[in-house]
């Protein structure tokens, strides 16, 4: 089941991060520490091995592969030692990165990124190619007629530029057949016109905005409050972040898309929306780091007033590059097993999860973990705790879940071209 | 279906924040924040009403329950305007209070306490009593060789005092056929002895050590670290409190037993235990409130190390005082529903739960729901998430789930006297 | 030495419980805590005593004082028992407020406060009256030519409103020949035009902006940093504020004149100026605290990076109220002792001092000591540290520092009236 | 000014950070931060420079100074460009170090630590000699006659061993002439016989526990309430700490050592001791860094309750390296110009400092400058605040402060041998 990874913003932290990763896990260099689906409950499932990933992406950057991930090591996020060991194998992805295409009418600029993935996925003899967006959060875009249908979509792409860049993305991958996870907040999918061609061209996507700081703490403590029916008055909090990301969403636009999707939590799990706000500001000095605070004021029985407060200090990369191969495992699975539409399924990797889905962790994991039993050649392990299942953690493996990569029971991929008229 | 409350310790924090606020729920004038089984996820279950419980008790201490409440109000733990409206309702259970028996040979005390849930019950004509021990936190006993089977014990309660008072009150209780809760680290009904008996008498009893508040914080955390596959390397914290219990606490001996059970939460979640301590410290200047604070280190992807703190400033007494009326009317439907011995079932509500349960709060919610419906009168919600179910809070309603109450089918209570001999 | 103190914004939180503190230490039923003047060190200071300070303001708002303080005592800023116990006495202070002129042009709201200062005077034969601006913060105001000089504001006075209130309180004041305090952030005597006034009026005026929370803080800790020679990186924090004064705060422009205000302590303490904000953010929930976090990052030798944070919940009005009868009582007296223009010395009070003063609270304080020194009416102590001095708090007095009010050398109070023409 | 520095510990963190600090100053590949004696207000005193400082020592490790440089390399402490640069320069220190003299009777081993020192001194052509214990933490030792007076010591020493090591080092230095510095909370020099021969010897000493973390925080917060009349109510706090230190430091003993000096700060500068303590919890996670947090509740006006916490993430040897120079350097320069016994003045450097010393940092600090300015050779600037000296901090230099070095006019090293009889 070899299986291409198009990471668009390939020559960022986070994409660095990830193929670094997972290099490193091939060559039996780490532990597959951060991955879900390396854990004993998800096992089971019957996803591409890591080791059948194959690495390929857009950028608009130029910096060499290498060099980022010797800033990255500079900066803590890796260890040194291994983008040492893996310099060769590293050459090998760079030359699998194109530059990001653009121009107008945006119609070209698509066929472009089609072009490109077409031509990865038989360069390698891919079974599938899943396009990761993981480039930069873009400001929510104005709204345009164009993202109403696919035909007046169509119509405006042969004219102009209708799309912002996530969402010309995935009608590309889209058209070209392949399934499309984006790890951001911006547009990608979410537009009327490109569910009806990710309809059309029977493919399943997936999103939006990994949950990896405050949002994945604030999913499991909202859901306390709600089950112990302590009424929560207030939740407040600034971040700090530094790294590219973090100077990018201090611009006022981007960091309005990605506040209110770290807000949705709470409505959703406890039931109403208590008072305050989360503000992220960019602080150059913590480099690659964030640090969250976050102040919760709650009242318990006859209104006692209590609080809580807590500090995350978190490598964003670090947190965010395994569930970016997981999500490419387990979309290339969906994929394979004919799921068509929005993976709603998903919704345990997401800040701003696609479908009306539950926000508490405990449940998205629930969900997950049955879900991908349903990939699962034959019915598997249970949704058990993570940890109930394994006793203790799993023992470091060069290639944990490498063994499930053997069988010939894989779909051929039906790749549908609905090319931009 | 009136249920008697038994509190052992009845004119502490906690019963006596328990016991104003049951009564403030009944007339009206409080809404039932912090108490689970007000819930609409648990609405459905056949459980008494809160207006159906009647209190009663034994203590040590000879504070009038009004002085204790007005107390409590100067501290912040209640609002004084209920303590005034409520002086008369007070009066009542005042008078249904008692000493606690002591002397040698124990069982004379026991037989003293078996009589006076005797008289309580008789005066009330009360279906069943349910005896909560919320005392004085006990050091952990020596062991003794009458604690190994009931026929040793009731040799040597004749003779000494080969039981901690936690443990006679569970005694006591079961000899009278009553369910017995314990909300604190003793002993209670720990002991092979005490097994054999609540098997003989046909009663449930349920504990041990509400979990209030770093400990649930921990119970929600921990498992979003293992669901994530993120190695936790190091938890350690602290824990300042004032009141009557922590001065307790601070003996090294009560301290002991509350520590050990603080840790059990890590390697049931994690599936490992990492480093670290959690210390106990009193405090005065806190009075009835506590801060706690812990510090958490792990690793992500590749290694990286981060890290999380929180600081936890509750009201013990106000997060406690909902979950003992929620575990006596639990605990009464069981009774009443023919169950027997442990009720593991009920994990969700302690630090040291018995049985061998999962200790991540999600899945002892979603078994508490699925209990709770077996107790119900027709199948009845999902174990949904309490917001989901829900919507927005519920609105206050004088009582909450009294409507249920009026229903004739309970069995009657079947009171099995086991005497000490 | 009876000394008038007539309070702008007069029934806002901050001047409601100086007033309430005032009266309870007058009538022996609190401690001094939090008044800086009734330390040891400044005891021997010719101060007014407290019991010979008379008050009463302004302001646009009508809630009666009583009421005011009782919904302080019930959001947890006074104890109860202090406001029931002094009614009386606030209804003698509530006899003293007045509505806060206003009206085009400004001449004559200006001319109508001189009016009410000087009968406020004469009513109770006082040697002086501070007036001290506790109203709610203003935004900064445009750029006026009139605030340039005298002449040219009496001419604007004449036609319009150049002035933002809290200017015109200034000129009011200084025209009635009264010492000026600004204990907010507002414009207040800052602009050359006043200047000019408090010099021809042979007043002095102290100012901005009340030093009670984060900025306090800030105001040890950086020259810690600097005094070992540690280089801060950046200096970040929020602050969640409630109460009036916060939904104000929370007002753009508002929160503009207060957060640079908040700034300056750290460039002027460590020679340069780190990365990071400090922001203001509304929290109704808070009521009259606030909850400062703050996150500090810092090389140590050889660069290595090290952190700090803190949490600061504070109760503003508490913190600020014994300050305002600092003030009162230290301007009364240099004016008393003819000092005229801006005291610099007494910038251990404030966020953004006049002049050009340390920042270090240490050397504030070593400043502040001695230019209470400089009042006394013999050379007191030296200015040792606060607790070296006592060695032990002092025990409450009825009217600590009540003995040096029998002196008879004061100076008759010169009234020059500069009124607006 | 040739000065060697002996490091009681020499293989230990703090000795190998600053060995490798000096090394890169003096060889212009690292900026002074950190080091006191560097800040402008302290530029002009007469002290030996960086660069005329010879380091030599004991230790009981054999570890190589290479190795333990690389290892703090590893574990963030020192970057691992400065260790690899100089290399060589290490193996020159490395020739100096010397194995800790041991055995009974403890006069044999006190007089082989003499010798070590006088080869030291013979070697190098040194000035003098300081001494500076940087070794283990010791448990507080039984009390032992022979500590009372120097002729009783002496007996001791001659039948068995009186003394616990750091005292043996302090009596080596004092009888070889050589001024002594305890870094560590050991007995080290505090012995009535050891003032006694540093009397005879004519040298001086300083000490106690270099502070460089939370207390250092509490020396400026604790004036902070102090001088704003806050009344301080509890003060908390737990100190998590890896490291050789930190293992060491969980020893029960060696631990209520360390916590004693952590407590004086409190008293001494607030003039009554608050309610609470401090922990030290050895977390091998933290390697050579501690995370300390604090809690301190303090009232305002009227009794109003408030609360501060902070979390300190400090690398110990980091702070500490840079005073281990500065203190080096200022003992010696004290030592030339004829100081003897207890230096109290350095109290700026210490947890437990000499004599009877303020302990509020701003106050140490002007003690600190005024001695620093009675060492100079000609009356240099004023005692002004770290920044306002500066404006802006200063830039790298190669050798700050080397410019002094060069006078001649130094007097000759007294060179007093009082060696144990
Ligand atoms: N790290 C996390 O924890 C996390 C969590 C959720 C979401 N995200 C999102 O992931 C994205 C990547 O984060 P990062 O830290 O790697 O940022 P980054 O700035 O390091 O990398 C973004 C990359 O995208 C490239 N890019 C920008 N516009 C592009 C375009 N039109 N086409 C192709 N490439 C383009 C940039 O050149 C850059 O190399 C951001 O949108 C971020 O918000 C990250
Ligand atoms: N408050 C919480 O959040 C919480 C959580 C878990 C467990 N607990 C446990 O609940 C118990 C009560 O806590 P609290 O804060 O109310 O303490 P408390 O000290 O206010 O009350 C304990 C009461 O028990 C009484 N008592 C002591 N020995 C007795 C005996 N032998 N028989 C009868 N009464 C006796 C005391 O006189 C006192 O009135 C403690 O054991 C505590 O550890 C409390
Ligand atoms: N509390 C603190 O720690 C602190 C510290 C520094 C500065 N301050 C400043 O002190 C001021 C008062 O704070 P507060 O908490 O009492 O606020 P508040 O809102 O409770 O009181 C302000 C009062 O000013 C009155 N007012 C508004 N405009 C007026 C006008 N033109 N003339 C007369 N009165 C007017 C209002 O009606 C109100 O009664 C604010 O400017 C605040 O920024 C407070
Ligand atoms: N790092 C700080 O911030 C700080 C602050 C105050 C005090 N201190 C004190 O400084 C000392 C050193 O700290 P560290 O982190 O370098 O510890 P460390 O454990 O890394 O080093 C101590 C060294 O002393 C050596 N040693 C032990 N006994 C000895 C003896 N009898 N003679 C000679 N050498 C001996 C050990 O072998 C080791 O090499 C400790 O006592 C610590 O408490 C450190
Ligand atoms: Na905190
Ligand atoms: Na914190």
């Amino acid at each position: 089941m070899r299986t291409g990874v198009w990471l668009v913003g390939g020559r960022g932290s986070v994409a660095v991060t990830a193929v670094v990763g997972a290099l490193a896990l091939r060559a039996g260099l780490a532990e597959p520490t951060g991955c879900v689906t390396e854990l004993p409950a998800l096992r089971g499932a019957d996803l591409p091995a890591l080791a059948d990933l194959v690495f390929g992406g857009h950028d608009v950057a130029t910096i060499p592969l290498l060099k980022k991930a010797e800033e990255l090591a500079e900066a803590g996020v890796l260890p040194a030692r291994l983008v040492a060991a893996l310099t060769e194998e590293l050459g090998t992805v760079e030359a699998e990165l194109r530059p990001a295409p653009t121009g107008t009418p945006q119609a070209a600029a698509v066929e472009a990124i089609g072009a490109d993935l077409a031509r990865f996925r038989e360069r390698h003899a891919l079974e599938r190619v899943v396009v990761v967006n993981i480039s930069s959060t873009e400001p929510v875009p104005d709204p345009h007629p164009g993202h109403a249908s696919l035909a007046a979509l169509d119509r405006a792409l042969a004219e102009g530029n209708p799309l912002p860049p996530s969402a010309a993305y995935a009608y590309a991958a889209f058209a070209a057949g392949c399934p499309y996870v984006d790890f951001t907040p911006s547009t990608g999918a979410r537009l009327p016109a490109l569910a009806e061609l990710a309809e059309r061209a029977g493919v399943p996507y997936a999103g939006h905005d990994g949950k990896t700081g405050e949002t994945l703490v604030k999913s499991v403590l909202a859901p306390m409050f709600a089950m112990r029916h302590l009424q929560v008055r207030s939740w407040s909090g600034v971040n700090l972040l530094g790294g590219g990301d973090g100077a990018n969403l201090a611009e006022p636009a981007a960091n309005a898309a990605k506040t209110a999707s770290k807000q949705r939590v709470l409505g959703e799990t406890l039931g109403y929306v208590p008072q305050g706000n989360t503000r992220i500001e960019y602080l150059d000095d913590l480099g690659d780091f964030k640090t969250a605070w976050d102040l919760v004021t709650f009242s318990g029985f006859l209104g006692t007033p209590m609080r809580m407060e807590f500090t995350w200090h978190g490598c964003d990369s670090s947190l965010a590059a395994p569930l970016v191969l997981d999500l490419a495992r387990l979309t290339a699975a969906a994929h394979r097993a004919g799921r068509t539409g929005p993976l709603t399924e998903l919704a345990f990797f997401f800040k701003d999860p696609l479908g009306d889905t539950p926000h508490g962790l405990a449940e998205q994991w629930a969900t997950l973990c049955a879900f991908a039993r349903g990939l699962a050649p034959c019915t598997a392990g249970p949704d058990d705790p993570p940890a109930a299942t394994t006793g203790v953690r799993a023992p470091a493996q060069g290639l944990p879940g490498g063994a499930q990569a053997s069988g010939g029971t894989e779909q051929t991929a039906e790749v549908r071209h609905a090319v931009p008229r």
